[in-house]
């Protein structure tokens, strides 16, 4: 080690934070063919919350670490750089992947996981600050555990981290205690790789362990501080029940801001949210509904319960559901209903539309004040191709129809109950694409009669 | 004070009840533009709930006190007179606003608040009779609270409520007391005017708090007494999120209420129950089912998961859902299904109707063991008006149909599948409205090339 | 007793196993025309818990014991034999009522409880195995109760079970045991017959109470035993407050095994599975979506939010709903679309397949890689009968389509969009079955004119 002077991450309290997201874990318990911290969260990958808290730190640099072959891993950093691991030999071995990535960094290193989702900006932030307060060359996130068995153990003396010691190595005095180690470190830019470099693996595994810079550093005289975090930020996911809890965690801190900006939830409980939900105050929320990602909701606006809702902006003043279900690409102005059974994709309505029954919307404008009649289809696709549906303003479209697009229907035309509408209705028009009613008295009981007989023959032959 | 003699409540055992109701609160942590005291609960507005409650007692008058133009929650309170607090200065103010509705009143005067709207009348009804009792000129509900930092506390000595001391005004003896103010009072109505009168106003914000009654009628020389309640019951609602959890808490009541009523729900914490949902026995509900305001069913229905329900009386051994939507001014009969997509809006269905799959049923009645099809559309809104379809009974409407109303169908008509029936159908006859099947063989593939063609040619004129 | 010598179950340790399941309970406090032990928990009928758990020891006999005139109750116990208890004269006399059916049987007698369906094979096993190695006479199931109050209490003195005292007979050492009774036995088969026989009912009920037996056989110098469980198992089902709880604990069970398998669901706790429900490793669940029984799902499906679904084998990467509803009958292949609004009824969708909005397929088989636009219905009901509508492969028909069943679309066929259609469509065929589009040039504005002209008509007509 070139320096064997005490100095750490408080040199130069404005030198700027880099991050390294660790990546690369094969997560074996989540018995699947999907990389672990890929598995959703809120909407969005797991480890994608990771990048997102921590880019609210303004670092310079971030850079994933992720396994060989990791594309959709490695797409999730983007455009931050994304260095691959080759071999799964310890988080220590990680961390040294990105120090190529880290060149001429002179700043804190913050060392974060991409399966523990939960660590919020704040606590992040504190780590660095107090790093920096403390001139620390090394510090580490800890939390208190309500059962700290399963834990490394931080041993903190005189202030200063001494040692983190696993779980299984704990003796009677070290198992006492109740300080835990979270993994996420805050490291000197300047010292990380020597740091990372010193780091041995004689051990059960032949791995190099992160965690040995603690003894490393303060082996060589320099300042290495514990800082505390609360408990419920570093719930690590290593299963599918953990990734459920954490799920159900995330969901609860996301309701809870969303009530506190003024947000009506009849029951908070079943409202799903992602992470990128934008609601404005007094948005009404009935039970079941699930918002994907994408969706903003102005003020005053309804959506009743039992909606799938996903990738649209809605106005002001717009009921929703019950029983809604919007795919992304979509636009929604204010005073707008949309109602149940109804589905939109990829499409736009305009002030005081409405669509209020079982209907089918796809690849669409419809134009203000327009009534899309119960049970109309926007007929899109000809299995081939996806076609536009473009509808005027003030527009009546009866109950019902097919607009078979490309189709133009336009301002204050009317189409008919029960029309397939094949070619553009003009502006002020009316079209009909149906059949004559034809009655014929009488007829019921000898149509009856016949069905009865046909059925009853089918039944016979089918006893036979 | 015109009367220094100690008396109370107690002089008179049969002298009727009056209950003021404040609900002039900003509320402004809601961060809503609707008045607190209407943010809806089990589906009635907050306020309603301390309304109904308190009305059990059969009190001779209800007396609401509301803020300046608040004109809907003086609505709720209809036909009872609502008075307007001109000013927002305290609570001794409020009540003192409903002492002209109260003259002549000589029982007890509940004063209840329009935010907390979870106090049973059974709690009423004992804080009532305690001050009887106990000849009390003033009773305070109180509650032992798990936490009591944020509560006023009620020191009580030789069984007198001496005074309630404001949280921030504690010393550490009386820090120590959990005994809590929940702010309901009874006060004696020969004395509540010379009681309110007293209170001065000579604090930080000016305002006559009612508390101060307390006081006032033990330096009188009155009995005061403090009546201990659950702390359950007296949740106020000073936010959204405290909006959530007094939903909750309600409802869990009224699904205890309705299990012990011998109504079986898979799973209760997912079926959200109105103030005045009616259940009978043996009626079976699934998960996710919303009950709107108005709904009543009988013995042996089944409400399948994910219904959403208002406004509705359903019969016996009736069938309703998945996936349905029934909205107000509708009855369903005994023996009736209806299934998945299906809309039933003002809709009379008699026993033995059927509409299982993708309906939209509006305006209309549909007689006895009829059968509406898959995707039968009720044509009831043409831009302008609102227009009834009318269905005799054991009629056969057949799938995928719009019946244009106003229209009938009559008895054991027909309507084949398919048809836009705009002209009524004489009983027993049979209705077409569809064109002619005609088949075009081997065209496929030349209509297929087509398509083909035309998307190609899109996607490359999108390239450009 | 003809026998005085010590002896019991572990006289012989390979003597086979018979189950007696008392069902034979009124259920009263469950206010229900339904038995109590057919009440339905996670989709069987409670009792069917009770005997799927037993059956797994594999005993050689199951004997049911139902009350008089339970039919329904006797068919869950199909094919085993279900003997008739004919007066509730106490769970000793129903046992009674068994013996005919155990006659010959020498090895151990499980006597379980047809009111309580959580207990585990395991715990089952063990209370055999533990009566096999102490060589009992009899063996009883109990607990430790965090409440004991209750129940009846364990009498354990030098590790053999004494008696077991009812609560109300509790003397004030014996209230202080919180080692309670389950109910659940395990007895001698060779002593059955006698010890049975020896129950007095010389009570206030003039019942015969089964737990006598075991003072019997202590008087009668036998081993007999108490083997420990844990509560959660032991929750008999009294209420319909109870049927829920055991509902979700039953839910919890099961949601914790399907994500150990490695399947996600977003949120676990709006997952209702039945206790046949096969879910492959990394198929995926959205919030709220209910299983029914007979439902497999193979690797790599997704099931979105808001779904019911019964009686179906799902194949490997299929997309289901949101808001789609299968019933039992069904078949779906490997990477088959089914999207929201829509209902599977018999139905059978081969590779590929898709039908992505709103329409209901019923009776039908539907060739791989065919398209079912949007708003189409399968007609399979005529008002006697049921059709079938089958489809070839690489067929496409159009959207808000009737195919009126019987009728085949060959493989490669068209059917244009808004068609009825009443005939078969041979293979490469074009099918049309729909009007030709006319277009009314300006004529919307007199059309409008007449609507509005009708409804202010009616308007005033009301009003009169």
């Amino acid at each position: 080690m070139q320096d064997r002077q005490p100095r750490g991450i408080g040199r130069d309290m404005k030198s700027p934070i880099a991050v390294v997201v660790l990546a690369a874990g094969a997560g074996t318990r989540m018995k699947s063919a999907l990389p672990k911290v890929l598995h959703p969260l809120a909407g969005w990958p797991m480890v994608r919350h990771v990048l997102e808290n921590a880019a609210r730190l303004k670092p310079t640099r971030i850079v994933g670490v992720v396994a060989p072959g990791a594309k959709e891993v490695a797409l999730v950093f983007a455009p931050h750089p994304a260095v691959v691991q080759r071999k799964p030999r310890g988080t220590g071995d990680a961390a040294k992947a990105a120090l190529p990535a880290l060149k001429g960094h002179r700043g804190p290193v913050l060392v974060v996981f991409g399966d523990a989702p939960l660590i919020a900006t704040a606590t992040l932030r504190r780590l660095v600050e107090e790093c920096r307060k403390a001139k620390a060359a090394v510090g580490v996130l800890g939390f208190m555990a309500r059962d700290p068995t399963p834990y490394g153990r931080l041993i903190v003396r005189d202030g200063m981290l001494e040692r983190i010691v696993e779980s299984k190595d704990t003796d009677a005095t070290e198992r006492a205690v109740d300080f835990c180690n979270s993994g996420v470190m805050c490291i000197d830019g300047a010292l990380i790789a020597p740091l990372l470099g010193s780091i041995k693996n004689n051990n059960v595994k032949s791995e190099f362990y992160i965690t040995d810079v603690v003894g490393i550093a303060r082996a060589d005289g320099h300042a290495v501080i514990a800082v505390k975090g609360d408990e419920s930020e570093f719930q690590g996911i290593n299963s599918r029940a953990e990734l459920a809890i954490a799920e159900k965690a995330l969901q609860q801190r996301l309701r809870l801001a969303a009530l506190e900006g003024g947000v009506t939830m009849t029951d908070p409980d079943t409202v799903w949210l992602a992470a990128d939900t934008r609601l404005a105050p007094d948005v009404s929320i009935g039970p079941n509904v699930r918002f994907g990602t994408g969706v903003s909701v102005g003020a005053g606006s309804e959506i009743l319960a039992f909606c799938d809702i996903e990738g649209v902006r809605i106005g002001r003043n717009t009921r929703i559901g019950p029983f809604a279900r919007i795919r992304p690409g979509s636009e929604v102005a204010d005073e707008v209903h949309i109602g149940n059974f109804v589905e939109l994709k990829a499409t736009r309505m305009a002030r005081g539309a409405k669509a209020n029954h079982l209907a089918y919307l796809g690849d669409s404008d419809v134009g203000g004040a327009s009534n899309i009649g119960a049970g109309t289809i926007f007929v899109n696709y000809d299995g081939y191709g996806k076609w536009r549906t473009v509808i005027g303003p003030e527009a009546f479209v009866g109950s019902n129809s097919s607009l078979v697009a490309p189709v133009r229907i336009g301002r204050g035309a009317s189409v008919t109950a029960g029309s397939v509408i094949t070619e553009d209705v003009p502006a002020g028009a009316v079209a009909f694409g149906r059949a004559r009613q034809q009655t014929k008295k009488g007829r019921a009981a000898a149509l009856r009669a016949k069905l009865k007989a046909r059925a009853a023959a089918a039944k016979k032959a089918g006893k036979k």
